[in-house]
């Protein structure tokens, strides 16, 4: 098996991170339907600039995908004479995307049939872990297959979880990133109420961080973000709320009420309405700020 | 003024933490409506026990009082012949319960009418803290007061917060509180849908606290009890319900929007009605994979 | 028992009641807080303007209150020296704002206690039906109390419902405002996405009407208020959130969950923290249109 | 332009839908992949049972749909070989299937390309209503098209409402079923807070439907179903879930906040986990009294 590896998708998280895998010696077939962002492939010479997704593909010995959502996903894998064609029996597909379990289930699905095996590893953490090669991956794979991927993962990130077969990356994904964004919105109104009853807000994080209130969108996202006055993302709320949409509608259809999620993606759908879609999602407390009519929190 | 100090209200949170005032020397005029409560400090020959909150108060250079709700506070220390008119000026009022914003306002107001200090100072963490003497407290006081009512606090905690003048405890715990109940309830509805992805629960924990959508609740509450299959109180479904009510509407009341607020508070309605009110409020999780009809999430 | 009536509380429901009642010929002692209020009772000879609430109820047969809130009812009629110290065994303590059960049974507690009779008929709605004397009551009140009161209540409407002994018109106005505010909020969603899509209102409304979609506040309020550009109250906003409150919180009480009513009230908050507290409540379409960023609803 | 007019989708709706067509004289050749539903148009010799959708379109001057929901009229109409592959330029291809607006934009889109009109005309009113031939329909249309598919709609409904341009019907339908599906889940909450308040149901209703408060599904719906102790579907909770869903994904994806549509959708949720997602959308009520541990609302 061909050691090439093709790498579909150089956007905010994709670039750095086929970046830290070009650095480390992987020769990779780039491509991204923005030219501008193969560019800096340009001083790898084990890399090569192609022209679309099928000839990154074309005699890799793994696929390797980072797209904005499953349409994107289903549409360049299984499109007819798209990725999962151009891929032999025994390669690797491996998307990183976050997308619909049942698109993953899908694509698995058509892989199996052809005698690719594939890997779903969403990931985790944020742009700054991807660009300083601190991602962490949830993994969905054969445990044979995991352990083929495990050393390219290794190059883009430091956690590499094996969360079990095929799909299961992408499920843990889902929960992982209804905490996060969830979070990110409870914190927003309590922000607004902070500020709303005059409460100092460095004292106030004390109490909460010094108790079971406490949480990772508060401590790591608000504090160096929307803390110091800085709402550019970093994670789009318009990408939050895509994500807690596809959570919401795979929570349905596994008749898991979630009350708290679907309040929380109308909130999401309101800031967007109110034109905050572009900001980062630690954003949201400005926008709840604005909503109540107070001022903003700050430290 | 006097040294001794009355302290009303002996129950799963009061009455170990007067038992560490008692043990660390403090001289305690203790009262609680159900006298086996008191039995306790029969071994303290410096700990008197009295017949009724009025006289715990009489002579008392500061009155401490953990009552279970507003309305308790309101008739205990306010009522004619209660507390209030027997505490003498310049003495301390200070009230560990957790109530409404309004109330603790118009009980410092009354104090300060008749020259009494008032100083709010809820707890924070669990009743297990409060037995090891390890509780948190968020005080509400003018400075010097502040430091007079700190060495008693420190005999009971081991993080005394000032944050503002009288009534700021309050409402700092109402924020503390309203993050941690919430996210209670944001955890059992990520435990319901992890369960029904069929997804491992040490490894989707693993992804979750490798990354920024963590939680104190999770780490801490989830981890000691609910996933360990115990459920027993701990902090009853009850009073986390009361709890987010008095957040709800005092946000109402300062017009600030909180729909995943009220959708949790929703949610713990739901499960007050179902039976659950006197389980730990970590047994949200059980409760909502009841709901969505999965099994327990265990580790 | 004497025929004269104490009527306390001459706002925008409450002064045209008591004109119609003058108009009929009932001899009535009027107060309001501010004295302009009583100024069209000039006009009758069977009215005598008095200083204050109790002053009214003194030698009445029957006392009339028509307040803002449960806090009021409390302290004008419990209140020491209040209308209660003046009413004599055997009168009617008739009160028709919209409060929470539990003070109107706190009102009916100490009027048995004084052989006063209690009669809580709350009133159902709009500003313009009681200007026109064609209001809704609901009652609560024994059978025999009921027959008396009915000749005063008729002067005023055209509806007169017997919900059972007292409380039970309190209760039973709660249902109804819920039903009608949460349809009013319901629209607004309904009317910010009927724009969004661009449908023709009329046609869409046609539609509506036609199957079992259709709702009161559509086919009343909305068409006479909202549709036609007039957002000038009616029933405030902030009146609307007021009566939303006491129910979700009687709900809560109750152990009754309900999502939808929590998630109308944090809308309705919202709103208000906006500024629409002051509009009339079928101003929710245009302000959901607003959030919505799309053009307002209008016939 | 043949008069033969193809019937595809014979459940519950289409059934007595297209035997009314046929009692009126119209050709139809009909197809359910449910052999057992074409059965009673033995009686007419008018039609003809064909053996698949392409089938009952071949020849066809119109082919009507009625399908249970975007994925089948997607597959079916637009699938390789299938209904719009048999229908000639000229023909009506008309969707009476409730399904998301942007399917049914891309069915007209791919109809208009190959010189067929689309007609997406969606029904009103319950399963009763189809029996008797008194639907309504909202027809999304060009002008003289509507004129032609006129007569047929006659044969099947009562009221003909021509909301605009194709993708107009399935959009007033969305907003339709968004009001009476909530309408319904707030009966349901209404309900059982009236129940937990000890209220007479009869007298309750009178108070409703005396004011604003009233709606179509508690004076219709309810009154025959479940206040009848009947809950048999009717229109099942699990079809109900189905449409409050694509409303809600259509109104997120349109940044319309629907904070109130997302609270009913997952209240539906809870139900269908708990095993009632066969019952009749009245049937919520029971659902909600039993969540709230008080006794069924029955006249």
């Amino acid at each position: 098996m061909s050691d090439r590896i093709g790498f579909v998708g150089l956007g905010r998280m994709g670039q750095p991170m086929a970046l830290n895998m070009a650095r480390k010696g992987f020769a990779l077939n780039v491509f991204d339907t923005r030219p501008e962002q193969q560019q800096p492939f340009t001083e790898f010479n084990t890399c090569e600039q192609v022209g679309s997704a099928p000839e990154a593909a074309k005699g890799a010995g793994c696929c390797i995908t980072v797209l904005p959502g499953p349409a994107e996903v289903d549409a360049v894998v299984l499109g007819a004479g798209g990725i999962l064609d151009n891929l032999e029996p025994g390669s690797i597909m491996m998307d990183l995307s976050t997308i619909l379990p049942e698109v993953t289930d899908k694509v698995a699905a058509a892989c199996k049939e052809k005698g690719v095996h594939f890997v779903d590893a969403p990931i985790g953490r944020l742009a700054s872990h991807a660009d300083a090669g601190e991602s962490l991956f949830m993994v969905g794979a054969e445990k044979e297959i995991f352990d083929r991927v495990k050393p390219m993962l290794e190059a883009m990130g430091t956690t590499i979880l094996h969360c079990g077969g095929p799909g299961s990356g992408t499920r843990a994904k889902l929960i992982n990133n209804f905490l996060a964004i969830t979070s990110c919105w409870m914190n927003a109104e309590a922000m607004a109420l902070t500020k709303a009853f005059g409460l100092d807000l460095a004292t106030t994080l004390d109490v909460i961080h010094g108790t079971s209130a406490t949480n990772g969108q508060l401590k790591m996202n608000y504090a160096t973000k929307v803390f110091q006055g800085d709402i550019e993302p970093g994670f789009q709320i318009d990408l939050a709320h895509k994500d807690l949409t596809l959570i919401v509608e795979s929570a349905n259809k596994a008749k898991v009420p979630m009350p708290v999620a679907a309040a929380a993606r109308e909130a999401l759908s309101s800031a967007r309405a109110s034109g905050w879609g572009g900001k980062d999602f630690s954003g949201l407390a400005d926008y709840c700020c604005e909503l109540a009519g107070v001022e903003k929190a700050r430290l």
